[in-house]
């Protein structure tokens, strides 16, 4: 589909079911609002899907897994090969996401967008567009049609995921070297420093992460990556991942389905997906606090407080399976809980605790 | 049993236990550390249990529901028989307790401790000492003796769950004025001001908030309650459902369950329970953040930092369920990954992400 396409389909918030929702959370046994964002976040999904007492059973995480060209500037302590290992792992619940994946009832779909190997496997679908993106460093990561063709591969996974019942999906990723684009990233959409978007992603030393930091200031001065061409961004300084994940948050939009934001990679494909389309917004679910200091930079600017304060940095979408237990807290809390008019049949003396 | 006795009996966390659990953390195919606050839980639970692998499968939240004397100063704004009513209804699975439970599979112990009504219900505990405390504004609320009794009753609660074979507690409450009792709880540990610890309960009016910190003041000048006599704060201007509620800390940690402190009221009994025997601090672990100001005051005085930011101020232990999930994530984390020496049987090439 054409992008312009999907933005004009991508309508706001039903206002309606939002009312009605925000009437019933008032009406609940409780003082008002006293059940703070989980009462929010229900009053958000009846504005999603229209309706407050729409099923999230079907839960999906979408992890995009490729390879960045510019982990061969060393901007990774680990070997490359970690990312096509760790892409067959997800399915065999034994890595993070694995596990808490099975804790929700969720369900992967592990994409290899790009993994530099030959090697399929069973345990990922191959919609791999190239072995890993060209180096940054030295010149655009990808082409526009490259990009495109990301977008368009993570907005038909939750085409697909859409078709087959899903309701709710997640945004996961797997790829050395992603903390370098998603900090290029949050730098070119909000002008933020290096310093404020770079961290030390799975484990670097001192060292090591001052010359990430130079290859990122280099990259960026080679670029100048500008936040009003966020299509020019991925081309330039994004990965397939970053590319594909903004395609899962379109997607999420386009199908009415909340969307879950992970770490700071998961995060800056949400940014630009704003960017891109600021109705999305609407859709995105923040999960947990990640350590990587880019994250805080697009959760401001996304205007959005995270859920959990964990200290987690694992990415692989490992925030989204809790969020997914706070989703389905929200929507017990408005559809099971009673009301201060159903108990007034049970007793002879109601009284209303609301106030 | 005597409360020496009790503290003489809570040992230490299990140090080998724990360094087996960090062993076997760091041996997890994610690069170290980066789970985080799971991964730091999952090594108390095995301080805790002397077990990396032992269940917390049987899950209970202790809801203590109990008067005030205080209420007739005006400091709450719903009718006293609210307290009845709410603790009536706790095990109809229709209140945000009720609901949030069912979604983690925990049971609640609701127990009358010191409701203003002769009604008996099946649906809670008669463990009544009395029908609501004395007016604190005007004298101690309880007799030191009534203070041990309410202990001792949370403690036998908790005995009689891990008789039953219940492996992890949850710490509810429900009380007209319980805000005003923890505030002042609060203000007598740690010397913080009225201002600090204070807050709008269940909701008051600006004006009725003022009245309401004039009243806590005033208790507080009448009493003078100190830190060094943890009993005489109870005594003075605690509630039925707090004492309750320190002798279900104590009870955890006497029997070596984790127990999971919810809001300010929950959190002031945990603090007063450090006060008498700071190893108890060894098993709590804390939810969501309150947005009553005196959980941060106890919370910091802890040294903890709350798991989730959700803007809650229900009680009734609403924050307990959401963090028995994480109990959840975290043991399944270290039972359920595989190690890095695992994959390499599996794969040919094995590769250390750790670094």
């Amino acid at each position: 589909m054409q992008l312009e396409d999907i933005f004009k389909q991508i309508k706001p918030l039903d206002e309606n079911a939002q009312a009605v929702a925000r009437t019933r959370q008032d009406s609940l046994i409780k003082p008002i609002g006293s059940l703070g964002k989980l009462e929010e976040l229900s009053v958000r999904l009846a504005g999603i899907t229209g309706d407050i007492s729409a099923s999230f059973e079907k839960k999906a995480i979408v992890i995009m897994c490729a390879d960045n060209g510019v982990y061969e500037e060393g901007v990774s302590a680990s070997p490359q090969v970690v990312t096509l290992m760790q892409s067959m792992n997800f399915q065999k619940g034994i890595t993070g996401i694995g596990v808490l994946s099975k804790l929700a009832h969720s369900d992967l779909v592990v994409v290899d967008i790009g993994i530099n190997s030959d090697v399929t496997s069973e345990h990922f679908l191959d919609r791999k567009i190239r072995k890993g993106t060209h180096n940054l460093a030295k010149q655009p990561a990808m082409s526009r049609e490259e990009v495109l063709r990301a977008i368009d591969i993570g907005f038909e996974e939750v085409r697909k995921l859409h078709e087959n019942g899903y309701s709710v999906v997640g945004t996961g990723e797997m790829g050395l070297g992603n903390t370098t684009t998603s900090s290029l990233v949050l730098m070119a959409l909000t002008g933020c420093s290096v310093e404020e978007t770079t961290g030390k992603g799975a484990g670097l030393t001192e060292e090591a992460f001052e010359h990430k930091k130079n290859i990122v200031r280099r990259a960026y001065d080679l670029h100048k990556p500008r936040a009003d061409d966020p299509i020019g961004v991925l081309e330039k300084v994004g990965g397939f991942d970053i590319a594909g994940l903004v395609g899962v948050y379109l997607g999420a939009a386009y199908f009415r389905m909340p969307v879950v934001i992970d770490g700071v990679i998961s995060a800056a494909a949400g940014l630009l997906a704003f960017h891109l389309c600021n109705k999305t917004q609407d859709f995105m679910v923040p999960s947990h606090c990640s350590e990587e200091p880019g994250y805080a930079v697009a959760m401001k600017r996304l205007g959005m407080v995270p859920l959990f304060n964990l200290d987690m940095r694992l990415g692989e979408g490992s925030g989204c399976p809790l969020t997914f237990l706070l989703i389905d807290a929200a929507q017990r809390i408005i559809n099971d809980m009673a009301t201060f008019e159903q108990v007034a049949m049970d007793n002879s003396k109601m009284v209303d605790i609301r106030k």
